[in-house]
């Protein structure tokens, strides 16, 4: 066979060693906060029947969806007639007679569909985690990848929004715990429909809050022009725009929306529920910023209320968490009425911070503790039993291979960022001792055989 | 949009909270060993270009594969010359044509892949596991699914079997702590060549190795007849029946083998490697069976040494973990000369055996430890900032959502396996005391709300 020059498709990514160390402590961290507040994890297949996923994040997210041609086959049951056009192939109809599954698109429609399909075993309010990939046939660039993971954390069956405030703890507990600093804006669904119906646009919901989400990257005036050009009144106008000028307190500005908003039951409802949202926030102890943004929006039209963002402090990179309250999330696989509020948290993005902002521990580098040099046979000899001690003391220890030049082993262990060499040939095994090199300090240290508990406590990094 | 009843692709799974509890034991169990170890984490992409998956594992393995529709307007380039044939469209040639991608089959051709692109950021011996989903087009049945997790760890770059020794010695580990009794069967691809070669059939190695590999499950005599049946001689079969029956330790077996050998260099460089092997083993400790197994073939023709296998003893599943030698993985990718070995535990049945045998632990259960209920408004604001000290202190706390009837919040806390409910309502708080009531004893005791220590080390399960 020829020689082919490896390479992976693109928009994917490898993880080597230092990679996968940064990203499963950011798993691990959110992992452990998820399980303090009760949330248990679940696992969906990768694939998914296309009828799950199409139609459910709209035509530009039908098209982003990677399909999977069927086993066998494929093309031995078309109906070529109902894939042809005067035009020659339709190349969807026929991607759809031949593909029946697909890569999943997010961890939300498959969380309602399992929801849905296994109602009857789960207890509700039914609170899950699910950290897994996703793939998008997005164009790839800077930040943004065809496969990446997602840490989604739900919780479905209740209206109570005690599970917002939960939430929000969730976010506080894990930036703290990353040691990021950051703001977690808040904003309500209904308000921004109370606002598109006191303004007389009530149909222009989605036109209003497209436009105000953008207050942040293109100013106030850029927003009103927009707004203009989407079809609203400078009347209506008029009466959003203090809202994208509040000030104040969390509660003053509740306070000054509610005047705003009198006409507007939904509206009214909105604030009702970000008071008592900001009541409950106000009884837990908070270690990070938390504020209402009425210019918050997100583009997805499946929140009914509550509505998060979270973008850290000192690093530009955009949202890094996000989420909401859903109301019927479930209906379309045949359970309506059955509330929900989840966030996600960008894995990405969080790397990418503490990685910018150097806030990975130390620790996190998987690198062995010790390396035991191969001198000859009798020491490999001797070596074996010293090294298996070690390991049941909790150490990560590593053997090389073969009893090449000193020089050589060194270099390996200097590449690996190994700090410890032990040097324990014939002769040490006479002695019964352990030659222990700091490749760090350059001392040098002799051990007892007998004595292996303090060599243990000297070179383990996880104690 | 109509319901949808919902489902998932045929041979794929959901896992729900007890499942995931059950498989993440099993995962942080081989992981935290493979640590001990020196090997690092890797991951690639569930997505590999098709031309790195076809042709590495037979005629079979490529029809197996699951092959991603190109993004966009996939057939629009199509040569519909090429894709035809005279009985109609060959659906081969136009899969192809409109599929660059594959889904991953293995993580053995993915890891050789990773290691020649990356070969200038690697030190070698470049020691790595990966614990990731396959995905294969197989027709489901029981236990064979068509997404399931492998988890493997090799080292590439040195023919040393001091790392044969390691993986042995990780097999040990590993299935130790996961408290599974197993025989770790090993043989030598060198052998079996060897083996074929004094037969006087060298061209046959393959139709030996399928034949006396299935000894186990048809029987001497059966193997017999298939060898003729395959071609072999009625003398060649004499000469391998000893090697089928052979007795003893494995360093008689290894010398009873010897004159049988004699006359093939590869075979008796196969036992000279088994017998380094089984030395280093003499000079480890090892608390399970380690034992020399001749008709151990496994399927896998890029072995060229070592192989092995794991069965367990208590519990009919077939082999649990296997994998052995390669000398020419990464050759196909322009690194020739670069020997590894590696296993592969397979967790599905790893699973299977531990649920069937009962062995997982009771905390794998991820149940939370306490629900605090909700009693009332007052209630639930003085127990906020007692829960947060308990998640504090390690604590995997729950509050009920809304302040429904106790018997609905005792029957939540009962469902999910939560055993302690905090019952602290208006009075309480006036009184700065909290009541836990313990659901499987009945018993309730009272705690100050100054001493969330004592409550903390009462209810959580993980100290």
């Amino acid at each position: 066979m020829a020689v082919q020059k490896p390479s992976i498709p693109k928009g994917t990514r490898d993880f080597g060693p230092v990679e996968m160390a940064g990203r499963n402590y950011i798993f691990d961290t959110v992992r452990s906060v998820f399980r303090k507040y009760g949330y248990a994890p679940i696992e969906t297949p990768s694939m998914e029947n296309l009828s799950t996923l199409l139609g459910k994040y709209g035509e530009e997210g039908d098209k982003l969806l990677f399909k999977i041609l069927n086993s066998g086959d494929a093309f031995s049951k078309v109906d070529w007639n109902r894939a042809k056009t005067d035009e020659g192939i339709n190349s969807n109809n026929l991607a759809l007679q031949v593909c029946e599954k697909g890569l999943r698109y997010d961890l939300t429609v498959p969380f309602a569909r399992f929801v849905v399909q296994h109602r009857n075993e789960l207890t509700f309010p039914f609170k899950r985690y699910q950290i897994q990939p996703v793939w998008r046939a997005d164009r790839p660039q800077k930040g943004r990848y065809r496969e990446f993971y997602q840490c989604d954390v739900d919780v479905i069956g209740s209206r109570s929004q005690l599970y917002e405030l939960e939430l929000v703890q969730i976010v506080d507990d894990v930036f703290a715990a990353l040691g990021v600093r950051i703001v977690l804006k808040i904003n309500n669904r209904k308000v921004l429909s109370g606002l598109a119906e006191v303004s007389g646009h009530p149909d222009k919901l989605i036109d209003i809050t497209v436009a105000i989400d953008k207050i942040d990257k293109i100013g106030l005036e850029a927003v009103k022009a927009e707004l203009l050009e989407r079809g609203l009144t400078e009347q209506a106008i008029q009466i959003i725009e203090p809202v994208l000028t509040l000030q104040g307190s969390n509660s003053e500005k509740i306070a000054a929306m509610r005047p705003i908003l009198a006409n507007s039951e939904v509206g009214m409802r909105g604030l009702d529920e970000l008071e008592e949202l900001f009541g409950f926030i106000a009884a837990a102890s908070f270690k990070q910023e938390v504020e209402i943004d009425l210019s918050l929006a997100r583009g997805l039209n499946y929140y009914t209320g509550a509505i998060f963002e979270v973008k850290a402090k000192d690093f530009q990179i955009g949202s890094i968490c996000g989420g909401g309250r859903y109301d019927d999330l479930t209906g379309i696989f045949g359970l309506p009425d059955t509330s929900g509020v989840g966030i996600s948290f960008g894995a990405d993005r969080i790397y990418d911070v503490l990685s910018g902002l150097n806030l990975f521990p130390e620790s996190t580098a998987c690198s062995s503790d010790v390396l035991f040099a191969n001198m000859d046979s009798q020491g490999v000899q001797y070596c074996l039993p010293i090294m298996t001690a070690l390991r049941q003391a909790g150490c990560s220890v590593e053997l090389y291979p073969d009893a090449s030049k000193l020089r050589k082993q060194f270099e390996y262990a200097e590449k690996k960022g190994i700090r410890y060499l032990v040097i324990a040939g014939e002769t040490e095994a006479q002695q019964q001792i352990i030659n222990v090199k700091d490749l760090i300090t350059g001392t040098q240290e002799v051990f007892q055989h007998n004595d292996l508990e303090a060599l243990a406590r000297k070179i383990s990094t996880k104690s």
